[in-house]
């Protein structure tokens, strides 16, 4: 969820302002998350409060990609929320808001995310992705892009675009029709 | 977690007497939920209480052998939550309470269970462990008596027996040792 379709980074950049009167540009915090900056990690306590995740910005494209995918594939939601208790709720209602044509059947709040059996994962974070068995696509965030290991994706533009490909290659003659092969 | 290691019945005992003025019997509700029987279908509606499931007592043994488990095996607790979302956090201070040996880390809340990958299931639906890829334990509940495909826990007890014998059996000196074989 955070940082692949709820954008935590405003509000981070809201927080840090307020505490420090300085609003951060993006090269400020490249390579890494807002309280990484120095003095700053107190701020990521903000994760603990109830309403932290409730009114986050949806990340662009991502609803409506998200949407298409699941005309083809079986999408599920896999979000770590286990570490903020006060998460759970809020982003249950956020993903019911935002993303309403995918099931409360296919949320899936975690700690860790080793269990998980995929054919693809999509994720901002480079050790969820290390374990998993699956196609690892690694979504951009200011603090993995020097990670190089995984097919990156940009944006849900490319990711669209690396789906129609996955499909088209399921969809040969063959395959579509084996009676055919 | 329910009816595996979190005991819901007394509370649906309560639940139907304050109903009917009829405390059920076990043989009364043998081989359905309690709010199967005739014109108490609208119990369940219980489940979207934020209390129900805060005080529910544990399961004989389950606490003494999960911790035992812990000790040997990588424990998850998977438990559907996502029908019930004010069951989220009740749930959450439940197993914190009960179970504190197992780190939030180790929480899986979510709808279906198809996606999960491990090599042991411990569950008393037999639709979750019809899909599931390793080994199927079918936790004895007054709903699953006739289900056959499956090896059966009847307690925790059995289960404690069940992991001793399976540890015994990957514990071969050939495989505690490999360079001596």
């Amino acid at each position: 969820m955070d940082e692949v379709i709820a954008d935590v980074i405003p509000k981070f950049l809201d927080i840090y302002e307020a505490e420090f009167g300085y609003r951060l540009k993006e090269k400020d915090y490249l390579g890494g998350k807002i309280y990484d900056r120095p003095n700053a990690y107190h701020l990521r306590k903000h994760l603990h409060n109830p309403t932290f995740f409730s009114d986050l910005p949806v990340i662009k494209d991502s609803k409506e990609v998200v949407e298409w995918l699941t005309q083809h594939f079986d999408v599920y939601i896999l979000t770590s929320t286990m570490e903020f208790k006060n998460s759970l709720v809020a982003k249950y209602d956020w993903l019911s808001k935002n993303f309403p044509f995918i099931s409360w059947k296919k949320y899936i709040f975690a700690g860790e995310k080793q269990f998980i059996q995929a054919d693809y994962m999509i994720d901002d974070k480079a050790r969820n992705l290390e374990t998993f068995t699956g196609k690892k696509l690694l979504f951009t965030a200011c603090h993995n892009l020097e990670e190089t290991r995984f097919t990156r994706m940009n944006n849900w533009q490319e990711i669209k675009t690396y789906f129609e490909k996955e499909l088209a290659q399921n969809l040969q003659p063959a395959i579509r029709n084996p009676q055919l092969s």
